[in-house]
Parts: C-alpha cells; sequence; structure tokens
C-alpha cells in the first residue's frame, strides 16, 4: 500500500504579521528551536513507514524557498516531487492536483495523506497511529478526516461531529459544522462526539477523484484541464510540474471542505489526540517560548521593570518593557507590531489596512529571497541604494543590465566571479568592482561557501524594474 | 545694566531613553517642530532685550554638537561664549564657572541669567517679564529664583515657600522644601505662597561670588582654582575655557540649591506662569504631538485597530497597535522602549540596568556625532562593518592610519579629498577608493555641501580603537 504525503504549502498567515508575509508565509518562519513549520512538517511526513516520496503543493514564487528549507533537512532528494501553482486557488484545487498527478504517477490505488504546512504535531507516535488508522480507512474507500479532540471550547474552528458508527480505527462523519458560538463550542465539548477539523485528510487517489466527479465536477474538470496544458520543469532534479496559469484561472476558488467533504457520504474522521496545533495567532506562537517566573516570554535582548505576562520577539534589537502587561510584541527590521494578547486574531485587520493602502510591508521583508539567494536593503537615500547581496555556492544572478545606475560591488566573504562588460574576472574576500550604467555583467559564486557582498547602487533611478535580463538560469523573463 | 544668559547644558535625561542618550542627552532631542530644548533655550535668551553674548556651559564632549546646533539658527557667532566642563559636576560647580568667567570679562556689575537647556517654556512674553522683575531684584543684590506657578499637585518637583514681604517684582523665599508627598503637594497648591522651583537663577556676578564664598567657601575655592589653570582653547571663533581636569576634580558634586540657595538670606522669587515644563518624562514630551479622536498621538507611520490613548514616535519604520490602550512606544533604529504611562518614570530604571551590564545603549545611538561630523553604522557582521559617513562642508578627517583593517569608500554625494598612501585625489560622486590597512590616509570635505560616502570596513579587527592618529583639526588625542 503506496501512502503519499502530500503537503500543502500556502496561505499568508496575516494573523503573524509582521513575521509572516506574503512572500514569506507562516510555513517559512523559525521557530524557537531553529525550524519552521514546513521543515517540520516534511520530517513527520518522512517519518512514516514507507514512505518513498512526499509530493509539494506551493505556489511558484515559493518553490526555490521551499526546495532551500529542505536541502537544510538533507533529505533523499529523490523522494520530493512538486505541483507548483501560478498563484493561490484554495484547498480544493490544490489537493485535485496532487491527486491527478499521482493517479498519473502511480495510478489510482495510491493513497494520499494531505497535510498543511503550518501546523504543529507534537505528539509523532500518536500521528503515526492516526495515520495507519486513516490509510486503512482510505484504502477501504472512504475519505478520512483527522479529528482532533478538544482540549477547551474553541471558538475559531470548524467541528466535526461523528456518527455512532464504529469504523476499524475510525468513526462515520454526521456532518461538518462551522465555527460555533461560544455556547455551542461548551455543547460540543461536552457531547464528546464532535472533534476540531484538523484540516488534514486521507485518500485513496481513485476515490477521491471518483468523488469529486461526482460532487465537485466543475473543480475536476477544470484542473484536469490545466494539467493537460502544464508542463514538468527542469529547473532541478525533482519532479515539479507547473500548473499553466490560463487554465488555472477557471478553477473555482473553493475548499475541499465545501467542495466535497461536506456533499459527501463516504467521509470518516479518526479521533485522535496529536498535541496539535494550527498556531493560529501570536498567542498560540508565544507559548512555544518558556516562560520566566514574571510569566513573560521572551526571544532576544529584552530589559523588564514591572512588567510581567508579556511575550516579545525581537531578534536584532533591544526592546525594554516598563510597567506593561499582556502584550506582544513583535519587532522585525521595517515594521513592529504591538498586541494586547486578547486581540492578536486583529492583527490580520493591520495587514488588511496595509494592503489597502498599497504598503509593500503585507508582502515583503527588507531581505528578499531569490533563487540564487537573498538581498537585504541596508539603505536607500537620494541617488543611492546598499544592498548586502548573498549568493549560494554554485548559484549565479541572471546576465542583466541597467539603464540608469551604476553598481559598486564589494566582497566581504566568499569568492565572486564577474562577468563586468567584456572581461570575466575572480574577486577574493575584500576585493571590489565597479559596473557602470549600460555594462552587461554577471555574479556568480563558484565557490563552495556563501559569498556575501556588499553592493552601492548609484544613479538617477534605483527601482528594482530597471534590469534588462540576457540569460537567467532559473526560467525568469527576459525583462 | 549687563544681562549675560549662561545656558546649562548638561545631564543624561535618562527618563527619556532610548531618544536621549549619554551622548546625545535630553537638550538635543529633536521636538515635533523640528528644533531642539538647547537650540529653543538659545533663542530665548536672545530674545531678551540687550541681550549681547550668551554663554553655554556645557560637557567638553557635547561641545561641536551644541557647536552645530547653534549654528543651525545662524545667531550671530560673536556673542556665543563657552565653558567646557571635562566631567559633570552638578550645577554649583556649573554656575560658578561661569560666573567666575563672567567676572573676568565684565566685572561683578554683570547679571547672569541661568537657564537649564532642557526646558520648554511657552509663554515668552511672561518670559521677558518675568527676566526683567529678576534683573531688577539681582542688581538689588538678590539671589532670585524662578517660582513656577503651580498648576496641579505635582510630587515630582521641589517648591519654594515665599514670605509675605513683597519686593519690587517679587517675593522672599522663606524656604525650600523637597519633593513633597501627594498630601503636602495639595497642601502647598492650596496655601498658594509655594512654587515649583524651576532651576532657573538670576544674579548678580558680584553678589554670587560673594554669597558663594560665605556659604560654599570649599566650592568656590576649588572652582576659582580649575579656572586658573584652564586655557581658552582655539578651536572655534568662540571664547572658549576649557577646565583643566585634575583640579576640577576636587570640586564638591553639589546642586547650587544645596550649596547656595538653601543657606542664603538673600534669597527672592519671581513668581510667574510661563507654560514651563522640564519635560521630564515621555508623557509630557508625548503632549507636544497633537492627538487624534481616539486619544492617540503618532510620531511616524502608525496603524491602528481597536487602540486608544497611546503614544507612538517612531520616526523610521512602520509600527502597528492594535487593542492597546495606555502605552508610550518608542523606537530607534537599535533600541525599542514600550512604557505604561503611569510608569514613565521607570524609564530611568532600564537605563540603570544597561549601565550596571556595560551595554551601550544607554551612551551611544547607532549615529554617533563627531566634530567633523557623524557616522552610522549600517551593519556589521563577521570581518566586515558597513558605515555611512557624512562630513560637514570644509571639514576634515584626522590624518589617520589603521593596522587591521582596510577601508573602501564609495562617494554618494558631495565630493571628497582624499589622502591615501602617498597620493591624494578628488572623488566625485559615484567613485570609490581603497585604503588597505596601513596606508596613512585621511578624508576631507573641501565642498560646500555635505559629503556622504559609504565604507565598507574589512579585516580581522575592526574596533574603533585601531586607529593612528598623526594629524588632527580638533584637538583629539595622537592615538
Amino acid at each position: 500500500m503506496m501512502l503519499i504525503p502530500v503537503i500543502i504549502c500556502g496561505g499568508a498567515g496575516s494573523r503573524l504579521w509582521p513575521v509572516s508575509r506574503e512572500a514569506h508565509p507562516k510555513p517559512f518562519m523559525s521557530l524557537p528551536d531553529g525550524q519552521n513549520l514546513l521543515q517540520k512538517t516534511l520530517l513527520r511526513a518522512l517519518a512514516l513507514d514507507g514512505v518513498t516520496e512526499v509530493m509539494t503543493v506551493t505556489n511558484r514564487e515559493l518553490f526555490f524557498k521551499t526546495e532551500d528549507e529542505y536541502r537544510a533537512l538533507k533529505p533523499q532528494a529523490q523522494c520530493l516531487s512538486y505541483v507548483l501553482e501560478p498563484f493561490g486557488r484554495n484547498t480544493a484545487a490544490a489537493v485535485l492536483s496532487a491527486a491527478l498527478q499521482l493517479d498519473q504517477a502511480h495510478g489510482p490505488e495510491a493513497l494520499m495523506l494531505v497535510l498543511p504546512a503550518d501546523h504543529l504535531i507534537k505528539h509523532t507516535d500518536a500521528f503515526a497511529e492516526a495515520v495507519a488508522n486513516a490509510a486503512r480507512l482510505a484504502a477501504a474507500g472512504w475519505l478520512v478526516t483527522f479529528g482532533i479532540q478538544p482540549q477547551y471550547p474553541e471558538t475559531g474552528f470548524g467541528y466535526i461531529e461523528s456518527d455512532s458508527d464504529a469504523l476499524d480505527g475510525g468513526l462515520k462523519v454526521k456532518r461538518f459544522v462551522e465555527k460555533p458560538s461560544q455556547e455551542k463550542a461548551e455543547e460540543y465539548l461536552a457531547a464528546g462526539n464532535y472533534f476540531w477539523n484538523s484540516g488534514m485528510f486521507c485518500f485513496r487517489v481513485g476515490t477521491l477523484l471518483d468523488e469529486m466527479k461526482a460532487h465537485a465536477p466543475e473543480v475536476h474538470d477544470a484542473v484536469a484541464a490545466t494539467l493537460k496544458q502544464s508542463r514538468l520543469t527542469e529547473a532541478t532534479a525533482h519532479r515539479c510540474l507547473s500548473l499553466e496559469g490560463e487554465l488555472f484561472k477557471n478553477v473555482p476558488d473553493i475548499s475541499i471542505d465545501y467542495a466535497l467533504m461536506e456533499r459527501s457520504a463516504k467521509v470518516a474522521t479518526v479521533p485522535c489526540n496529536l498535541g496539535w496545533s494550527d498556531i493560529g495567532s501570536w498567542n498560540a506562537l508565544s507559548e512555544l517560548t518558556p516562560e520566566d517566573e514574571a510569566g513573560n516570554r521572551f526571544e532576544g535582548e529584552v530589559l523588564v521593570h514591572g512588567a510581567n505576562n508579556n511575550y516579545v520577539h525581537s531578534p536584532e534589537r533591544l526592546a525594554a518593557l516598563v510597567g506593561v502587561q499582556n502584550l506582544i510584541v513583535v519587532d522585525t527590521p521595517d515594521a513592529l507590531l504591538i498586541a494586547h494578547k486578547e486581540h492578536t486574531q486583529d492583527v490580520k485587520q493591520i495587514v488588511a489596512q496595509l494592503k489597502k493602502s498599497g504598503h509593500s510591508a503585507h508582502l515583503l521583508h527588507r531581505t528578499v529571497h531569490r533563487p540564487w539567494g537573498t538581498y537585504t536593503t541596508l539603505e536607500e537615500g537620494h541617488r543611492f541604494k546598499i544592498k548586502r547581496i548573498v549568493v549560494k555556492p554554485g548559484a549565479s544572478l541572471s546576465l542583466q543590465m541597467h539603464h540608469h545606475r551604476s553598481e559598486h560591488w564589494i566582497v566581504v566573504t566568499g569568492m565572486a566571479k564577474v562577468v563586468n562588460g567584456e572581461s570575466t574576472m575572480m574577486l577574493n574576500s575584500n576585493e571590489s568592482t565597479f559596473i557602470p550604467a549600460g555594462h552587461r555583467h554577471r555574479l556568480e559564486n563558484p565557490g563552495v561557501i556563501d559569498l556575501v557582498l556588499i553592493e552601492v547602487q548609484s544613479g538617477d533611478y534605483l527601482g528594482e524594474d530597471d534590469i534588462v535580463r540576457f540569460q537567467d538560469n532559473y526560467g525568469r523573463a527576459p525583462c
């Protein structure tokens, strides 16, 4: 019985702004132990018995980042495959794309285990046991959900109500219920046959496809049409299906819950107690950091006087709290959040304000990830901009040219291979070069350690769009 | 009748950390209108009738900064004189140094008006009137205080109790009282003959010297001995007395209030209502910024959701407040303060913690002022440091050499004259040079606009103390 975990890595995680942003969403946030939720999800998947492939469905823009995060864990390269979306289209499209691709590669008998990349699961043994039960039920033709035994009357989750019919390792599902009122949530907790809907699923690929055809044919057909026009990219060694954008636009924006689970009669749930959390707010995240005797939880250098029950995430700057209680303080190089613990759900309102006003702080961090590495804008002002550029070993930027700016490059560590107009040179640390406006140039790291360099740009116009690309290793547009 | 305002510019202003720091204290903090308290004090002094000289007593380290702030106001250069202290030694020493210097320059009949540089006065007409009354009383031999009519029962100030004897423009002082309890403060407010002790004074120079000799001879003699060994520096066009450090150490560390005012029988007060504030906390400072309909006062880009009655000072980064009340948030490039409005006095406890632990954040900002301009450390890491350097028109750094680091200089704006080993060159914007370790070098701004350059240092050791100075325009030590 082949079981393929399918990691769904998407969503903006706007309640975890300013660390989570559209271009660096929740699955990529580093947790206090140094790993992020995406990495933890992969490790959880790889630890399951008999797993030989893990598929990841994510946004095309997040592909290189995802690969970097996975690579840091050194998994066996051949076990990773990808479906890349041109834009987010909700979970029905993501799950169905994966299912169609798995059907083609492994046939309808394969089992798929859908794992959102932004959840935390503490009890790995219980998880393995729940997956074994789910796989058995899925193989028998059930659409299987994982029903988390509720610990308290949470009003922020949907619930699954189970039938009394016991199945082998699970229960039949009677109905799904929306986020309840406080009163209803308390009823559910007391009743004992209500579970939190975790967003994890297990399906036999053939069953899923048949049920989708029956209950959501418009989703099925639109995704199937997209796949026909999509191509396996060759950017990496992994099997990597990049979904065609124009056809994907026709796919209805609907969740797998609405499109299928609430409509099908073949739904089961595996009740379980996994130490599960969807890390849905800064409150949940703060609990991963131990508290001191005053109830404060700090990441970074924090001084206090008469302050208690606060959480501060300030990895780069000194923070001081005086006489304050119950605050969440999150510091990043370009944005600062201060929220009351009882209102952390409202952080998404700030993100909505930023989006509405066209502010980039909902989207980008000061450090921007690129396929070849990262750049960080250190300072910009009239006619100049300073960046710190890190190029990964073996990586190179595109062969490019700028009309309006010159660039000074100073190598701080590592070795740079530089094409500058007609000449090619090697620059060692502490050496520099100057690229005049209008010169074709290329930066490459031929070494085995990171290349770090400082770029000082000067010119009349310093926008990122003043770039003409002549050749690019990552398939990016020529201009 | 010659009246010379004496501005006392000192103190750390630790309750206004992290904007106020030892090397950039309260008088230099920029207020919402763009001026700082020091500049406002100078303008207030210059606006008085018949003022032809303003003397400033400040720390030697703050001299160039003070000059810069004054210069920005374009006062008549010949009217400024300075007494420079090697270290702070409380107000008796500062006032007496000024008095002895004024006695020598203008004789005992001159009147001195002592003005702390870290106060705000709203009503300039009332101030001028109070000064006129004070000058008349001082000329008649009184040691004159300015008694601020209390607006509420403040427990943070000392009070002056007046006698019933009316003088010409003032009242005789019965006694000084220490910071009172709440109950006492309410009594004082009701009584009507108690005033806040503002720390401003007016003295006839000869009277002050006689009274100091009589009541605090040890202070008088130690300061007089120091002045005998002190020299007029020639660093600028201004008369500038730099106090000798070894002898100044012998001066008792005592306030003018304790040393003289509480002991003399010749003390008068001019009751006045000046719209005076000592800007003694972030609460007081916040009131200079208008509030919005939710009671929030913001300097910088701030987003809110359900937050009211907060003050945010965040000139460089986006800040977001969610569901919080009554907070003071002060953001600087290297340190962040979050305090409850009722506990802003305790900010000084944070500064005390920083001092105790040897942290530089109580002392320095990321941008450091030097006689020739400023430097800002943009980033530092293993084997590299990046600075943004601004050199004032006509200024130059010392001729220097570093043993352990090389420096890349890239001119962003302005013109640089660079001595690099044996050669001298001019660098225009967008040009660069490289100073190898061990090379003598000098950087000068020969132009009429600021020279801005980026310096990228690299080497095994990048401490500020790896510097050998061969020649310096500002009298700084050769190494």
